[in-house]
């Protein structure tokens, strides 16, 4: 298939070279154009703008920091909403918030154009190793079309429901569980490191007890306290939680851990760790308990 | 290895009898004799008390339901702690509060008895099948010469640290981790059925991102409401939750979700659940989001 | 002094009011006109748009809804922005963030016109009767020469500081206050009812202890179970609270009864009570004790 | 009447003395002697025990630190339970739990003994100026017998129900009610400061607002940072919080900012904080914010 790509960060590049290695032609547009280079060599087309990444192409992706880099993509001068007939589907991967997800499905449907969502949940790593779970929702026809191209950026495909919003519902709610997870990670180390216990062997048992490559991943990440270079930052997280809380607030659900985390992801704020792994939430639960950061650091390089 | 074992609930029925099946010659007490039975047939010794189980024995399990249970069964009339020397090891796998593990420990050692722990993971099924996950902790070389027993009765062995609190540490921490995952499938779930979709197809996501089999246990459990019969009973489950937050009051590290459990497991009792599983704490999510119980009990059934 | 005066909901009016009947001239603009019509009998003047009430004016008064209401009024056409030199002081009444305050800062100097805040405590009772609890900020002399107009709408007038939008933090920081006493309140009396005692009673012993008229008066709203028709309605009572923490996150200082008081705010919309009185969050409080509410409302009546 | 008086820290001193004052016969008792000399001076008889304190009374205060403290003195050799025929009207004005409550109930009950419960609300001062607000409970003959005396150490005084807990559920959830305002302003106090304005101010505002002493009292404390010598320590405050909780439990009514508020007294205590005011809850949340509390001790003292 013919592809466009928009917005080359780590996640997007790494989505875009699996797509290229699938055997799909490519055409990439990001702002800072250096990041096209590599891809470039590998054989994509580089695009001038997004528009220019989207005419011809049979789908295109946007994969953006947030709703504002998204609005501007699309709806920006020479934006995907911009193109004429026939527009290929726009393949919204980033994480945005619902309400934004619905206003593209609206505008497209005025402009007579497709649109689908296509999240995923993984990190850079596994955008690169073609290991991401992916979560499309849309027009059930168009959805089965792009399929294959889900198959060529990750390990398994999966449809939340019928309206492109949908699969934004299970992304936010998949990253409530991983929020969740860091906090409770946070509040029992704590707990074991105050016993005067090795937080690493506690870790042992819950890697034994759940058996999961996230509670290992991040778990090891916490234990060791590895919070530099961050895999996601503390502000982003900050940034995604706000957008779960939006959705609980839109949908009715109420959902108290969302809110808790959002404190303490403020509170680490206040305490400098914007840059820091999110993960690094359960500093402040090592503060609370009046555990010493440094103290801290001793230990784990210990 | 000659063994006594007291307390053949659920957990301890299925631990003995792997012991059985080990090779160990074994004396068990029940306080309802019926349940001593099975194990009878099986080659077991019945004993009329807890003394009675443990003399003679190298090493004598306790299994039982609570701090009261455990205190009848050692310092009550013909209890474990009247036992002449040379004492059997007292083995702990009850999930105590800490506070009356050191108080186990200082009464033994007050007697020169010897007394470790042995703390599991696992529902009964685990039990029954030697999967359950064994932490111990205590004085290492009484932990060493019991190595064997916990291969018996267990996929995994882990040593807390060289007292025998230091096992309930982790007991107490690894149950708060599952009773945090309980409330955060609650909240996502009620907000995937708010958006009107299938929190099934949620659970299928995170069972691909998480693979794990404690998500999906419980996640299928709350997914499908089946909260009955009871793998652990809610009123089980809150009791355990307020010894996690003893624990952290004893140890000064504050355990915010702990907290936010308790209250929505509290709420749960309030509405009749004493005796449902206590993944039904979702329940009090599904009620808050305005969920209706019957609606859902249709859509599970559906 | 010639005074302008856009927004006469339940607060403006009152306020208006007092400023006529302390002997101030005064333009009055709503966008629906008939609520005009009282105070032209009173002798005020009525403008067709935002920027006739102001024209002339010393100082021209906004008291509207929220963010979005004041942007049109100021920004909008015929808006209180697009006023000519000399500008008169834009004194803004309204709970709006601090966000849209500090914009409103600058665009007002941006165009050199003066602009304060005089944000306002009290309910609509309290401005008909001159006992508004006024807080003002913004630049010190352009304060003080509308320090008389505070004094004809309230009974006590603060200076919160040199800018405009630290007025909106105290203001957003007194409802948090009241916010958090509702909440106390729907616990306290769900427990006191719990235990089958009389909340009445519990109220009077409070009132006794604290001595304040707010006590007073929401103890009874919500003692009473009085939440229709509503003096702050709970979805308005929501904005605030969002905005809250929209402060709470901008400042970086978390707020974590905030965020446990909008979740029961959400719930309570999952419940349809978004046009009671925001006290009846107390019903989340006595829903999560198993206390029904058609019980509560007998037990009120009796 | 004759009275016997049982306990003279700094709330049984004053009310004691305030006893004495109102023409009663007083025979005290206290753990250490010191502490009964002044009394002694007034015309207080001095008991060697807390059964000759009681002999010969009509009614017998116990003015204890917790249930521990109370249950010694009642049930200890030479308690009060063994006073013979005709035992005085035994009165608890400690701060108790509610099952210790319910369990002296029972205990006197068996043993024929008549016992109340007049639970008191006000600080040190209160009990020296007749100022406390009195809260009893009990059978309806004996509570109206004992009134007069009620009148002789407080400014008001209440009837919480016909069995002698139920004073202790308005106790604990008047102190509740309390520490969330403590909380309440901890967290208003850190939103100010971080946006750079003057908390007093705030406290001026919120004074005018509330016009209540005990926001007086505590928003001075809090504001002043003047949390030694402590009116009421804060490693008291949390025997409270913690028996609010367990009313909660027992009640079947969850109590969200009674769990908060404990999880915040225990990071108090984790900082060192456990003998200052419970008001300096209010730093863990100063903390919280990155806000340090050395500059928070210079602020307050410039």
């Amino acid at each position: 298939m013919k592809i466009g790509f928009i917005g080359l960060g780590r996640m997007g590049a790494g989505m875009a070279r699996n797509l290229l290695g699938s055997g799909h032609q490519l055409a990439v547009y990001n702002r800072t154009r250096e990041k096209t280079e590599a891809l470039a060599r590998e054989g994509a087309r580089v695009a001038d703008s997004p528009v220019e990444a989207a005419r011809g192409s049979e789908a295109t992706f946007t994969m953006l920091a947030d709703d504002h880099a998204v609005s501007e993509v699309v709806f920006g001068r020479d934006g995907l909403a911009s193109i004429p007939d026939p527009a290929p589907v726009h393949i919204s991967s980033s994480t945005i918030s619902i309400a934004f997800a619905r206003r593209l499905a609206e505008e497209h449907g005025r402009r007579g154009q497709p649109f689908i969502t296509a999240c995923v949940f993984g990190r850079p790593e596994a955008a690169e190793n073609k290991k991401l779970v992916v979560v499309a929702a849309g027009e059930p026809e168009t959805v089965d079309r792009c399929y294959p191209l889900f198959d060529a950026i990750g390990r398994a495909a999966f449809v939340a429901g019928p309206a492109p919003w949908h699969a934004n519902v299970f992304k936010l709610c998949g990253n409530f569980m991983i929020a969740s997870l860091l906090e409770t990670f946070g509040e029992g180390f704590a707990a074991t490191r105050k016993a005067g216990l090795d937080h690493h062997r506690f870790l042992d048992v819950m890697n034994e007890l759940f058996q999961s490559p996230v509670y290992r991943n991040y778990g090891a990440t916490i234990a060791d306290q590895k919070f530099e270079p961050a895999g996601f930052a503390l502000k982003l997280g900050l940034k995604d939680v706000r957008q779960v809380l939006e959705l609980a607030l839109e949908l009715g659900a109420p959902m108290p851990i969302a809110s808790l985390v959002r404190d303490h992801l403020v509170s680490a704020m206040s305490h400098g760790q914007e840059a820091q792994d999110w993960s690094s939430v359960s500093k402040v639960l090592a503060r609370s308990a009046g555990l010493d950061d440094e103290a801290t650091a001793k230990t784990a390089s210990a």
